[in-house]
């Protein structure tokens, strides 16, 4: 999604993936097939480029810190060192004075029993890295409750949150000192992924406007350069609990593609550039994006395509991924007058696709 | 343009285009490279699509009979037979009862002359194949007027129409009955090439009404299915001339991208593959589109793009392009209130932006 903007500002996309026509390549960017795990591949790539972004925080931070020294890289060493491992993540953002979860990182079951002494039940037990879409969150309701398999990779505990409602502010800041925040929206989980996001967020204008200033503070605590994601927790006094950041764009501002004048994908492409970000006024009352999951194994195109389009402020992006069973396969945006019941509209017309094994 | 929104809907585009790394290819299309004047080179393409259309009229009809023998082709051969000629176009046009202006072919300075003395001096010569931005046009203030090279190609004259303004309306229709126009445009040429497009047009309610209903008589006239452009002319009483018709997306309707709902490249693609029409509401009060023409050979990117991109609500819309003078290499948006004085600040927008040779 980032690769039509890119184009569109004369900005040529290159890609390193591992497999052969990723979504990026269909969508006209150039694809060099190689393993980003592997420094040699990664530096090679970065040295031919002018700047070096990331679409997820996987890149082992060894291979990061090599390609920063090759080219130009934003988010940079720093920040990705700062939020990929998010028990980290949350310890620096805590420091920087943001309210937070208490949490605390654990490698044995007695430690676990220990900090549920000091914490209480339930605990939320997350993998610290490469967690996403809950694969790698588990709630523990007490210590009967099977604890997650301790190989997996490093774990950490945090005390459950009882939030009255999950939000998200997406932002972007460039190196020129420009930082510009989109409206909060709010995001509804299902199974721990994202089903929807609202826009508007039903928060108070004040509330609103701390959510943003929250936002902006948890950039500048972890000198994010580019587009950021923040997730945060409404609790039930109208505090705001800062959950966790991702450093790009994110599923939660995807609805600024057909909403904003300016969509997150468009702003990440101007940030790392350097180039001065555009508006990011919205156009329409409100909205409603759904992600659309695979229901089974097949096509990436779902059954039920042309009624769908039959709804015309439904905006529709399949991204071009093979289906299987909970991948998310796209998405589409509802778009209307603030007075339609958007959520209930927009998730009965996602029902109605099925992703399996058939064409269109 | 149509390929971003055809992937989001999951169809695959392919171009047949005769140099490779066209700008369809270059935004993710698969490219065939060979001449579609060539009709075994384009019926073997056509075989192996599900639906073929055209972005320009330069096809030979002959060739077009011959793809809808092995597919669907839409616009049909029977519109593509009305409309590739511009004189044809405009009689046919002219006997579905649309007003027109007088216009006669010819062929010999003798002829021009007879027509001359029957419809009066300026005459307004044009080819009747294959012209576009301003080639092909000619306008001669009297007999003593140089005349076009006649064995150019076959010409026809019309009478100059004294018109206040030109407008457009595009329009998408399905052949499941659907009809949808997008507001009317004021479209502004200089030297014969449209340089700018405002939205709204200006025009009052009644004649808005009416040059959307003329727009849809046109399509109907020439039995056109996808997406249509109707140009016309306002004259001195209010009175609107259809000027002529292009059976596909239109440079004056380049403005839909960042204005509507659904652009007219993604209905172009919903029509043509027999979807329903997205909605053609437009999201803001007013804009201006303003097309970027080459300077000079070299890049296609611009001298003057990082002070272009510090306006926030300018889109810009590159087209990966070697630049030509005089060549259309992209356009720009601008979006604004009503109040905004937006064509003066579009213009001068563009014309700081310098295609020559240059690498930004």
């Amino acid at each position: 999604m980032m690769v039509p903007p890119a184009q569109r500002l004369g900005v040529e996309i290159w890609v390193l993936e591992k497999e052969d026509g990723c979504p990026a390549q269909q969508a006209g960017a150039r694809q060099v097939v190689g393993d980003w795990n592997d420094p040699a591949v990664a530096v090679e790539f970065a040295r031919n480029m002018d700047v070096v972004s990331l679409d997820h925080e996987f890149t082992p931070l060894a291979v990061l810190e090599q390609v920063e020294r090759v080219t130009r890289l934003a988010p940079s060493f720093e920040t990705m060192s700062m939020v990929a491992d998010k028990f980290v993540q949350k310890r620096h953002l805590q420091n920087a004075g943001l309210p937070m979860v208490a949490s605390q990182p654990f490698s044995t079951r007695e430690e676990l029993v220990a900090i549920a002494e000091r914490l209480g039940w339930p605990l939320v037990v997350k993998t610290r890295r490469c967690g996403y879409d809950g694969k790698g969150t588990w709630i523990l309701a007490g210590p009967e409750d099977e604890i997650p398999d301790l190989s997996a990779g490093a774990l950490y505990a945090e005390r459950f949150f009882p939030f009255k409602s999950e939000i998200a502010v997406m932002l972007a800041r460039t190196e020129a000192g420009e930082v510009l925040t989109y409206p909060v929206v709010e995001t509804i989980q299902k199974n721990h992924v994202c089903q929807s996001v609202k826009y508007p967020s039903g928060l108070s204008a004040e509330l609103q406007k701390k959510a943003a200033w929250l936002a902006v503070e948890a950039a500048e605590a972890v000198e994010a350069f580019g587009v950021l994601g923040v997730e945060m927790f409404v609790g039930p006094e109208g505090e705001i609990i800062v959950n966790e950041l991702a450093p790009r764009p994110h599923n939660s501002g995807h609805y600024t593609l057909d909403c904003c004048i300016t969509s997150q994908f468009e702003n990440h492409v101007r940030a790392v550039c350097g180039f001065a970000l555009g508006s990011v006024d919205t156009l329409v009352e409100q909205a409603v994006m759904v992600n659309l999951l695979g229901d089974g194994y097949g096509s990436g195109v779902p059954r039920g395509l042309h009624e769908l389009l039959r709804e015309p402020r439904a905006k529709l992006h399949l991204y071009g991924k093979a289906a299987r069973p909970g991948r998310k396969l796209g998405h589409l945006t509802l778009l209307g007058e603030l007075s339609a019941p958007l959520l209930q509209k927009g998730l009965g017309l996602a029902e109605k696709l099925l992703f399996e094994e058939c064409d269109v």
